[in-house]
């Protein structure tokens, strides 16, 4: 058949690569501004990059370890795979990094020459280079890999193990990330507060630098390493499905002159990988056409880029379904999966920016308490519609084209990954370059344009945030049928007969209290991380307040180095705990309890951890928004320094760690947990 | 066989009702202390008894509706059964109320006479009317009912619809209870320190008395309902598997000369009426016990009352089994619940009495923020060994026993029904005896004893709600089982052929993620409809204030009718939304997606309503604590009225829904969803 289709994606990636490298030297050629921008931006580059290059380390180590483990397990395809699958998440991580370390002093200093729409033009290329290495390397790895072993009979093992390593940086970059970020914040906050009582992004307070490059460790690579294993997920589930379904589950696919199982199958292993390089040649074209208008309004330029991939991602498999001989109805399983990220992602925009964020607001005129019960209430509320729009995508899909259309409908949801990367990556670009103009003493008209460019951003990560949840969800789905199937596919092999994963199993029952637990387990560890991590902060700051004469007066420099340092380790040590357990408590429950027991834990973790990651992050967005609210005036009589946002900042406080660290941190888990399940599914299914 | 035994709780049911009863003239024949005492007392047993006919008149309301639809659905003898268990659940609210009432005042009276004993004993005979009325009720109830009905073809039809009219009341009146409790004591709270700047429990305050009504209310009417529900439910889950259970599931229950399957179920119907009336006899002697010790230590008398019910549980079960014929096996299930629940009573008091209260107290030194999110991980973490410990109940019991094990692990977990709601009706007596000796302006020595005696009820509360929320866990499971097992008892009498509810199954995975919305919606329903009740009851103590010359000084009479009337209206009309959702989406997913839809969604439920609603509770007590921690001068150079005490404050204003409404009221709505679905299980089986 036609197997050269095969290629598609190895043209397409690298064309993409190329297009990343050509935003990465033209950012890198614009001008950076004056000595102390550059000195500042140098600082939050080189801390950015350490804590980079000390992480990789740590999980150099890890995935050493890990390898070993898979090569004695699975023999050396597998530990091989993994190492790529790690290796192309690390590498997107380090590039995209890059370019946004330089982007952001340069978008300052497009700002200090007054033109908004170079500004914007800056950011969003520093955010293409992620967006771009992160889709691009992904697809290139998984494609060329599968080419080379699709003969052999590794085939399921090659995609298990690759998923595997992408999770496992993304796991480690997700959470250590998230600590670092949100220590960083609320430890710069509290000693500049509590201890010397100095304003915000002040240049003498020395954790305003690690601030910064948590912005950069947290929402560009761990969100870039987070949103990588999600398209790697999504394609790997659906390929896994198409591999080991029984033929019946594939009937109706293949159309036309040839609608064998044979046909069918060939069609359900490449469709993935197809679509998704038809998604990543979209967001080029989409990305371009941003460019285009980069004089128009910054909000409605990222939202409809945002927006716009979904409707011709969904034209596209129109057109070419036909020509392949398979059914409308993947154009319809991938619609559903892209549309619901879309809708997904504007409930999340209301529910962080819209009437919810003002009776925040409201609420905290009667004080913090219930500013804080308002948020919780809002966050709990707002996973309502997006749960229930995973439920119709999934059962949409599934009407048409079986289980294996949910896994179609999880590609379809990051068929814009490069897009969604790429106004992710802005968002902490934008806001860096706010940072480093008011640390340089930059004048008003400045901050203007970075504060808008800086807004829009938090409006479309909460967009972004909520694609990628809502697919995370999605992926979750298909990779815990592609595990079910895996379990029996494999006993089939080995004449064992099929066993039924059964709800009325007290096994299946007992692994879904066991999943239940492993999200409280995660949200409470990165939740106490980062309040221990910011108290070393803190007592670092207030040392260097006591020790280097002149600091408090502006005479002398701060060591940011320091606080850089103390973040990186702390982060670096902390991520540890919640790591192991998202990657051994799946092995345990699998070698120890069975399949049937892992199936039910997986159940469990998917339904407890889905919901509480949305939950977590939307109310941390809301809480944040509805401060800002009262800081833009907008609630009556009640302005910056008043008792009603001072109890908003209570509220902003708690959503920190609630939404750049735990939340996403869950979100992960149960990604990983799918994707380490389905990796051991062979050595467990004749338990 | 030894149907006889039916007539066991016939027995001592009653008995306990006498006994119940002897308590309730015995608190009502004490001294009732002087006139003020008096009037303010009438106010409060007026409020809770206003709240509850008013509750009671739209219960029936709502219970006619139900009758009329279980009529036309299921005939005449569903009908009759859910009256009864609704009515049932009525009287013991009722009974235990009035008592609950009528012992607070006579508490502060023992207290203002010296002796703590007769205060301690007061209060605990109180408590015992609830106790004794909501066991034996129960008890009596399902024994009556079956035996009439044990030789026709409608038993299960019985069972079920005699808890699904236990689970409505106990639905309404812990979601309206804690509605009501928490909004009078927010509004209370609110007004008096925003408005008037008056302090707590000041006699000036018209909300004060509705904030004290609020205590019984919730605690002890919202509780008992609650409770009784849980026992019922275990029962009926244990008996209905028992009845629908295919022969291989019963393999090993019967020992000896008989082990007939026939031998084998009537035993597995017969057990959980059994050994529940061994546990309503036990309790009666620990509640005497528990009198005798008067003049000890009161914290130790309460303590060691809810330890040492499921150590006579195992033996009395140890020594009747061999001569019933059945297995021990029977006594290890039931041990693996009863000192489960123990284990969770005292994980729970842990995490909300010792070294993570103290962390919390810590944590709000650096302000409310931290504070908060300290208590939010201590919630977090709390949750995991409670859930542990059901797996590991719910994995012996199953060892031993299989799924019917489960079952009869939760009727151990609920064998001393009556001490732990003793326990927990007991708590608001001394509260109110408190509140009462400080709004009568008794002495100091006074409020040392009612002091002494409600700071072990918030212990030992503690420990009764980890109980409540551990059976409801493992209730559900076994509710869960028993609906699996139904859906295919009602396919093979129908000629139908089993169906298997499978994981792999795309409408059990969508029921997974529509079950996992449910508690969240719940959860945000009712916190903000504490806090709209709460916006009303300010405004109108605002209103009072104003309008009331004489009302600040002390030299007019507030009216706190008009506030016991608000929240009550309020309550009654919030409680509406939640309670509606928790009744009507296991209907509507049954009718509209199946029976294997139906499946996932319990499932889904179970898991999310399970951890969130222990999360909340033990947030909550673990900020209470905090908040008294500080008031104690526990935490040193912080005393109350300190930044680190008003830190704390917000974080017992976030708990107080928290652990009073939401969480509760989410235990509720998955023990609610079972019993539903168990009851429609035979109208959708052949979807």
């Amino acid at each position: 058949m036609q197997d050269n289709l095969y290629y598609l994606p190895l043209i397409v990636g690298p064309v993409a690569l190329l297009v990343a490298l050509f935003f990465y030297f033209r950012v890198k050629a614009q001008p950076d501004g004056n000595e102390t921008m550059n000195r500042i931006g140098n600082y939050v580059r080189e801390g950015s990059m350490a804590f980079l290059s000390r992480e990789y380390k740590v999980l150099s180590v890890y995935s050493l370890v890990v390898m070993a483990l898979l090569f004695y397990g699975l023999g050396w395809v597998a530990a091989v795979c993994f190492f790529a699958g790690a290796f192309l998440s690390l590498l997107a991580g380090f590039c995209g990094m890059k370019a946004a370390t330089f982007a952001n002093v340069r978008t300052a200093q497009a700002a200090r020459e007054g033109s908004k729409p170079n500004a914007l033009l800056i950011a969003l290329d520093g955010g293409a280079v992620m967006g771009l290495a992160v889709a691009g390397l992904g697809l290139i790895g998984i494609a060329a890999l599968y080419l080379i072993f699709k003969d052999g009979d590794q085939k399921s093992t090659v995609l298990h193990s690759f998923a595997v390593g992408a999770s496992s940086i993304a796991l480690f970059a997700r959470i250590g990330g998230g600590i670092y970020t949100k220590a960083a914040d609320v430890g710069a906050d509290i000693a500049g507060k509590v201890i010397e009582n100095i304003p915000e992004d002040d240049p003498r307070n020395p954790g305003v630098i690690a601030d910064n490059v948590g912005d950069n460790v947290g929402d560009v690579a761990g969100m870039g390493a987070d949103i990588y294993e999600s398209m790697v997920a999504a394609i790997v589930s659906a390929m896994a499905i198409a591999l080991t379904i029984p033929a019946a589950g594939l009937a109706g696919l293949a159309v036309g002159d040839d609608s064998s199982e044979e046909k069918a199958r060939w069609l359900a292993i490449m469709l993935p990988l197809l679509l998704s390089t038809i998604g990543l040649a979209i967001s080029l074209v989409v990305i371009f056409i941003a460019r285009l208008m980069k004089n128009g309004n910054p909000a409605s330029v990222l939202r409809n880029s945002l927006l716009i991939a979904p409707v011709l991602l969904t034209v596209a498999s129109f057109v070419v379904m036909p020509l392949l001989g398979a059914s409308q109805a993947v154009t319809i399983a991938l619609a559903a999966g892209a549309f619901g990220g879309g809708i997904i992602g504007l409930v999340t925009e209301y529910y962080t920016a819209s009437t919810p964020i003002r009776k925040i607001a409201e609420a905290c005129t009667t004080g913090a308490g219930t500013g804080v019960i308002r948020g919780l209430a809002v966050g709990m509320e707002s996973i309502v519609i997006p749960m229930a729009v995973v439920a119709l995508a999934a059962g949409i899909s599934n009407h048409f084209l079986g289980l294996y259309g949910i896994a179609i409908a999880a590609v379809g949801m990051l068929g814009g990954t490069a897009v969604v990367m790429t106004v992710d990556a802005y968002g902490p670009i934008a806001d860096n370059a706010g940072g480093i103009s008011e640390m340089s003493g930059l004048g008003k008209e400045v901050r203007d344009i970075t504060d808008e460019l800086d807004a829009v951003g938090n409006t479309t990560a909460a967009i972004g945030k909520g694609f990628a949840i809502g697919s995370a969800i999605l992926t979750v789905l298909a990779l815990f049928s592609a595990y079910n199937m895996e379990i029996n596919h494999v006993r089939e092999l080995a004449g064992k007969g099929t066993i039924v994963l059964e709800l009325t199993d007290a096994r299946v029952l007992i692994g879904l209290i066991i999943g239940s637990i492993l999200p409280f387990i995660v949200g409470a560890s990165t939740m106490t991380a980062v309040g221990r991590a910011a108290g070393s902060i803190v007592q670092e700051i207030g040392r260097q307040f006591r020790e280097i004469p002149g600091l408090l007066e502006g005479k002398a420099e701060p060591q940011p180095h320091r606080i850089v340092d103390i973040s990186t380790i702390a982060a670096l040590k902390e991520m540890i705990f919640p790591g192991t357990v998202a990657i051994f408590a799946p092995i345990v429950v699998g070698f120890l309890l069975g399949p049937a027991a892992l199936a039910g834990t997986l159940a469990g973790s998917l339904a407890v951890g889905a919901t509480l990651s949305l939950f977590m992050a939307n109310a941390g967005g809301a809480w944040d928004n509805g401060k800002k609210y009262i800081e833009k005036g907008k609630l009556e009589g009640h302005k910056k320094g008043s008792d009603a946002h001072k109890a908003a900042v209570v509220g902003d406080t708690v959503g920190d760690p609630f939404k750049d660290t735990s939340g996403p941190g869950i979100s992960i888990l149960i990604k990983v947990m799918g994707v380490v399940s389905l990796l051991i599914a062979p050595l467990i299914a004749l338990f």
